[in-house]
C-alpha cells in the first residue's frame, strides 16, 4: 500500500513541478485519503507539501486514527488545536518558498482570508490549484478499479434481492423503509453502507429526480430506486425503475421506459476513449428530444464515480472533458413528467480504448413485480 | 407554517437593517430551509434577499420540490442552469444597491471570485455576513423545540431497545451491523434516519472518539455507541458507553466511567442561562484533570444541536459564547486511553433561566449487558 501512495504523491509532485509551485495545502479530506490512506471525514485536516517534506495536520480527536492509517514514513503527523492556520504559517516559516497552492474550491472564503492573514508577513502568494488531485483521481489505477468493481458487485446483488423479494415485500414498505432495507442489504452483502442518501420514489414522486423518501406506502405504478454503496471507500451508483400492478396499468409507463432505455444504450454504444463528454450528452439529448421529451430530461447524462459518488468528469452539455481509458462514469438518462412520474436508468461503465465496460450485471428489462 | 417562516425572515431583516445591508445571498442549504421550508441537500441553491424581494434560485432538478415545499408567496422561485452567478448578477441589476452580504464560511473561495467578477461592473461590495442566520437558529422556537424533543424521544427508545436486547444480540453483530441495527431502529421508531454516521466502537476502538465502525465482532469490555436521528430535519445526538462480560473483567473501566459520569453531572448542574461556555468547559476539564485524566479528554465539552447535529454554540475552552434560554446543546465529556479504550457519556439539554432541561430519559447507570 505504501508504494501506491508514494506513486500518487510522485504524480502530484510532477504536476507541481510543471507549474513551478513549491508548496501546496490539500484540504479536501478525500484527496488527503487518496494521497495518504487517512480518511478523516469532516475532520478539517490539512495535508501540507512543502519543499521535500509532507505534513498531515489533524486535530487531537483524529491523531490516533491518523497514526494507524498512514504507513508512509515520510509523512509527518502533526496534532494541532484550533489554530490550524497559525500552525501552517509556523511550518511554512521554516521554508523559503514564495508560492503556496490552495484548493480554492474546497477552502471557504473566510478560511482563505485567515490563511492569507497568517502568511502576510512573509509576502507569500496563494495560488488556486483546485482540481490538481482530482485530475489524478480521474484515471483509476488497478487498486481503485478493483474496489469500484467490488462496490458494483454488491450493488448488483442488492438489486437482484429487491426484485426477487417481489411485490408482496415492497407492498409493506414505505419509501423510507425500502431505502433502509436497501441499506441493510448493502451492508449484508459486504459493503460499508450506502454511498449517498438512497432515493426511493413511488408513483408520481419519481418525477422529482432528487426526491427524499417519505413515509408513504407504494401504489401500483412506478418504483424508482437510486442507490449505491461504499466499498473500501469507493462508491457505486445505480438507478433502476421498476413497476407494480398489472401490465395494463403500466402500459403508459412502458413507452417512456423504452425511450429512456434506448437513449441509455445509445450512450453506452458511443462511450469510449476520445469521445467529448458534451457531444455524448447532446447525442442522447437529441434522441430524447426527437421522441418529444426534450424538456423532460432535466439533468446531465452522467458523472464520474470513484472516492466520491459525484466527481469529474461531468457528462453534460457544458463539459469540456474528453473521455480517457480507465475513467469510470455513470450513464443515466431520465424522463420526468410532473404529476405523472419519472423514469431513470443508470449504469456505471469503465471507459476503454474502443468501447466501455459495463460494471453492472443487473437487468434493464421492463420489470413488473409480482 | 407560513407565519413561522415569515417571522424568521422578519428577524433576519431586522439584523440586516441594523447592519445597513440591503441585500444578502444565503448559500447554506439548512439556512435556506430555516427561512423558506425548502431543503435541497447538496443542491447548490441560493436564497437572495434584495430590497423587499426574495428569490430562491434552484437548478431544474429541484424546481418541483422547491415549488411544493415553499408556501410563502413572497418568495420567487427561479430555475437556473449552471450560470448561477450570472443569474444573481442579472437579478441584482434591477436594484440600485451597493452592498451584498454573503456567507463567507459557506461560499468557497473560488465561488466568491466568480461572484465578485460577475458583480464587478456595478461596483458592488461583498460583505461577509457569516453566521447571521445561524445566530437566529441559536435560540430554538417552539416549533423547533417540539421537533428536537421528538428526535430525542426516538433516540431514547432505540437505546432502550439495544440494552433490552442484551448481550446475546450484540454478540452476533459486528460494529457495522450494530450501527445499521441502530439506524433501522431509528426509522422504525418514527424518524427519517440517522443524523450522522453512527459510531459503534468495541473494546480498544473506543479510544478513538470518531472511530468508523469496522467489520469486527464484539469482545468482552467496552461498547461505545454514539448516534442520533433526524426528525422533521431536526437532529438528536446521544452517546452511551456500556459493557459486556462479567463484572470483574469490567472493574477497570468502572473507575473511568464513574469519573466521566461525575464530570457530566457537574456540567449539567452548572448549565443555565448566563453561563459562559468556556468556563463551563474549563470547570469540567479541571475536574477530570484532578482525577489524573486531563490529557485524555481530547475534545470540547459539547456543542449546539438543531438542524445540524453540530452547530453553535461550541462548548469548549475557546468559546466566547454565553448560554441563553432555549439554546439546545450536548454535554459529553469523555476519557480516551490509547490501547485501553474510551468512555463518553453524552446528553442533550435545553438551557433554561435557572437550570437546564435534560432531553433524554435514558439511563446512565454502569450497564453490563447479559
Amino acid at each position: 500500500m505504501d508504494i501506491l501512495f508514494t506513486h500518487r504523491i510522485l504524480r502530484l509532485r510532477d504536476f507541481l513541478n510543471e507549474k513551478e509551485i513549491q508548496s501546496i495545502l490539500i484540504s479536501n479530506n478525500l484527496n488527503i485519503f487518496y494521497l495518504t490512506g487517512f480518511y478523516g471525514k469532516d475532520s478539517n485536516s490539512v495535508l501540507l507539501f512543502t519543499g521535500n517534506d509532507i505534513y498531515l495536520l489533524v486535530s487531537f480527536i483524529y491523531s490516533e486514527q491518523a497514526k494507524k492509517s498512514v504507513d508512509n514514513k515520510k509523512i509527518n503527523i502533526v496534532c494541532c488545536s484550533n489554530d490550524k492556520y497559525g500552525k501552517i504559517a509556523e511550518i511554512l516559516g521554516n521554508y523559503n518558498l514564495k508560492t503556496v497552492g490552495i484548493e480554492g474550491d474546497n477552502i471557504s472564503f473566510n478560511g482563505f482570508c485567515r490563511l492569507e492573514k497568517n502568511l502576510k508577513s512573509k509576502n507569500r502568494k496563494l495560488i488556486d490549484i483546485s482540481g490538481a488531485v482530482e485530475k489524478l483521481r480521474l484515471i483509476k489505477d488497478r487498486h481503485e478499479v478493483s474496489k469500484i468493481k467490488g462496490a458494483c458487485k454488491v450493488t448488483d446483488r442488492v438489486f437482484k434481492n429487491i426484485i426477487d423479494s417481489g411485490a408482496s415485500k415492497v407492498n409493506n414498505l414505505s419509501e423510507i423503509e425500502l431505502a433502509l432495507k436497501i441499506e441493510e442489504l448493502l451492508v449484508k452483502n459486504g459493503s460499508e453502507g450506502k454511498s449517498f442518501d438512497i432515493i426511493v420514489a413511488y408513483g408520481r414522486n419519481s418525477s422529482m429526480p432528487h426526491h427524499l423518501p417519505q413515509n408513504i406506502k407504494s401504489k401500483d405504478g412506478l418504483i424508482l430506486v437510486d442507490f449505491g454503496c461504499s466499498y473500501n471507500n469507493y462508491c457505486s451508483d445505480m438507478t433502476r425503475t421498476i413497476f407494480k400492478g398489472n401490465r395494463k396499468k403500466n402500459e403508459k409507463f412502458k413507452k417512456i421506459y423504452d425511450i429512456v432505455l434506448e437513449a441509455q444504450q445509445l450512450a453506452i454504444g458511443n462511450c469510449r476513449e476520445g469521445i467529448n463528454c458534451a457531444q455524448m450528452d447532446m447525442k442522447v439529448r437529441k434522441f430524447i428530444c426527437s421522441k418529444g421529451y426534450g424538456e423532460n430530461f432535466v439533468h446531465g447524462l452522467g458523472h464520474g464515480v470513484g472516492l466520491e459518488v459525484h466527481e469529474e468528469p461531468k457528462i453534460n452539455a457544458e463539459s469540456k472533458m474528453v473521455l480517457k481509458e480507465n475513467m469510470v462514469i455513470t450513464i443515466e438518462p431520465g424522463v420526468y413528467i410532473e404529476d405523472f412520474g419519472g423514469v431513470r436508468i443508470e449504469d456505471m461503465v469503465m471507459v476503454g480504448k474502443d468501447k466501455c465496460e459495463l460494471l453492472y450485471d443487473s437487468t434493464k428489462e421492463f420489470i413488473i413485480l409480482d
